[in-house]
């Protein structure tokens, strides 16, 4: 299947200069988000769809700039002409969230007041605090109504927030592998990412931008977030015990079996794209994540909601559990919502959000058909 | 229940002179290990058992040195006088195994031709190996026959190389929270740990023994470790989503969560008593443990063993899950052998254990009963 080639060669930009209230309580300004949209906004202005991407997605959700880009958007198996969310038929918008490190303000991005990059001047922000920011950008783009709310992972987290905050724009919403909290296991993960990150000397307690950065604490966050994306089953079935390069054990310390060396690529490949301060600031939003926390209950918390919910979990998926999905499922049915619910059976663990395209793009294709019907 | 208090303050040490032969080839010598007895071999040498200790432990497997003592040996719940590794019946025998820092030979000791450390000198060794030297104890200690070889996790690979490397000494094997090979999973969680040692700066390429350690290193290694040992189960009920000191987010990068302060307790606990080097030699023979690549198949790896067999999994043990012990189980079952299996539904994880002492302990107990009998 061929790419969608978009007409834009890079993401939009927006900058809202009005202060945005955060969750730790600080005003915060000004605030540029990239974004990326495809298909057209029709005339009533009802088939915009926005997808949340997760840690380390961004605006680039499909299609390529050019047929010589190496990969296309993140989630170019769901996203296209033809596609399970069509831009034939629906606007897709999708940015990079507030805190990330692809054009949208982040730490790593230059304060306007110091003429330095933020780094750990950068507030501390939330998953709401990322809705809110979107939400600005829908009223820049004149969006009043949102067909549907898309995302997997801590994007589902961000899909759960606009359901809560702005229940009178979102006529439905997708969550997939998702969670309602952050679980102590997932909070113990991203700590020791943290760890590694805090203790590569490179990191400067964040103040690293004109020199050399955290690459091998950075490195070793990703790896370890790595293998909390798949599965016992899906590493034994493509490593099993695999040597990389020779027949035989080599009796030393060094990388040796081929899943080592994917993890050590994984881990490489992660510092040329991405911000260590960025990865320490997400998965802070990420732990601090708890609509029973914020709420009281998780009914509590779904009780105002107004879009109908698609939840989507897998069976392998460790890392936001299936009955982490099956919770929200009963706080919806609690609340008497509109909620249709599907554990998929895969073996990829947590990841299979980007891998299952077939049956998962099946599914959302009938629940955005019976939304718009 | 009160605490034996051991005869001896210390591990009793004995040293090989006469070189091992290691799996990669190498000759090694001399060896020193550091062992503990408690109870007393019988007349005709037929009530000594064996425990192999896992990753962290060492030899003092029970009882306080003295009453002050702040904790017992690392198996005190199952070895004493009455408990199911009854020192009132049997000569229990643990040696801290080969390449650890409690006062066998490793990495930190000194090698004799040069005066220093051997560091990154140490031969790479295998599980065989831990044996191979286990069994040098037993020849200078006189025990020709072993009435069982107990050990968890790393403990009970050891446990399945005694019962293939030396069948006719061992009459009985208990092999708890084992696996007849490491998965791709495992071995990527250890791998990540080394490169945190490894990418410490105080690391020295191994050598820093006259220096500051790697603390910082061996933390993230054994924060990472300690996850795999837990369970998301267990993790939720202990720490759920728990500050550790205020009743709100603190909207900083710091530590702030119950699971995050006691990792980092673990973590600390963890550099003052282990060697970093240990850490990546020892993590190094487990990740190449692997019975069915060596034997060709597992049956064949266990086609002539003689002992009788007790296999025991726990439910939620996610680093050596259920399925392995079966696998086990299987091989031995195909094989005509005599083997027992239980698996104990548990929410402690891999750590269970250290922790079902009642209800392994039973399993222990009349397992020993008939094997005597």
């Amino acid at each position: 299947m061929g790419h969608l080639i978009t007409e834009k060669k890079q993401a939009d930009l927006f900058t809202a200069h009005d202060p945005l209230t955060l969750d730790c309580g600080k005003l915060f300004s000004p605030v540029t988000v990239a974004y990326e949209t495809l298909g057209t906004l029709n005339a009533d202005k009802s088939n915009a769809i926005l997808i949340c991407h997760a840690l380390s997605g961004d605006s680039h959700v499909a299609g390529k700039y050019s047929a010589s880009d190496k990969k296309p958007g993140w989630w170019d198996n769901m996203v296209g002409p033809g596609r399970p969310f069509d831009t034939d038929r629906y606007f897709i918008l999708c940015s990079n969230f507030f805190g990330g490190c692809k054009g949208t303000t982040g730490p790593g991005s230059v304060n306007p007041d110091t003429g330095k990059e933020y780094g750990l001047d950068f507030p501390v922000f939330t998953v709401d605090d990322m809705v809110r920011v979107q939400r600005k950008l829908l009223s820049h783009l004149g969006i009043t109504s949102l067909l549907n709310v898309a995302g997997g992972s801590i994007g589902g987290m961000q899909v759960l927030s606009w359901a809560i905050l702005y229940p009178e724009i979102v006529r439905s919403v997708s969550v997939i592998a998702a969670a309602a909290y952050t679980s102590a296991q997932a909070i113990a993960f991203n700590k020791v990412g943290r760890n590694a990150i805090k203790s590569d000397p490179a990191w400067n307690n964040g103040d690293y931008y004109e020199k050399d950065a955290p690459e091998g604490g950075l490195s070793i966050a990703r790896m370890i977030g790595h293998i909390t994306y798949l599965s016992d089953e899906s590493m034994q079935r493509k490593f099993s015990r695999n040597l990389q390069n020779s027949r035989d054990l080599c009796y030393e310390l060094s990388d040796e079996f081929a899943v080592e060396s994917y993890l050590e690529h994984q881990g490489e490949a992660f510092v040329e794209r991405f911000d260590a301060n960025s990865y320490l600031f997400i998965t802070k939003a990420m732990d601090y994540f708890d609509l029973p926390g914020k709420y009281g209950s998780l009914e509590n918390a779904l009780k105002a909601v107004r879009s109908k919910f698609l939840v989507v979990s897998f069976s392998s998926d460790w890392l936001f559990p299936v009955y982490q999905s099956k919770e929200i499922v009963r706080a919806l049915m609690r609340n008497l919502k509109d909620v249709s619910y599907c554990e998929l059976k895969s073996g990829y663990g947590h990841d299979a959000f980007l891998l299952e395209a077939d049956r998962l793009g099946r599914i959302i294709r009938g629940f955005l058909n019976r939304v718009e019907g």
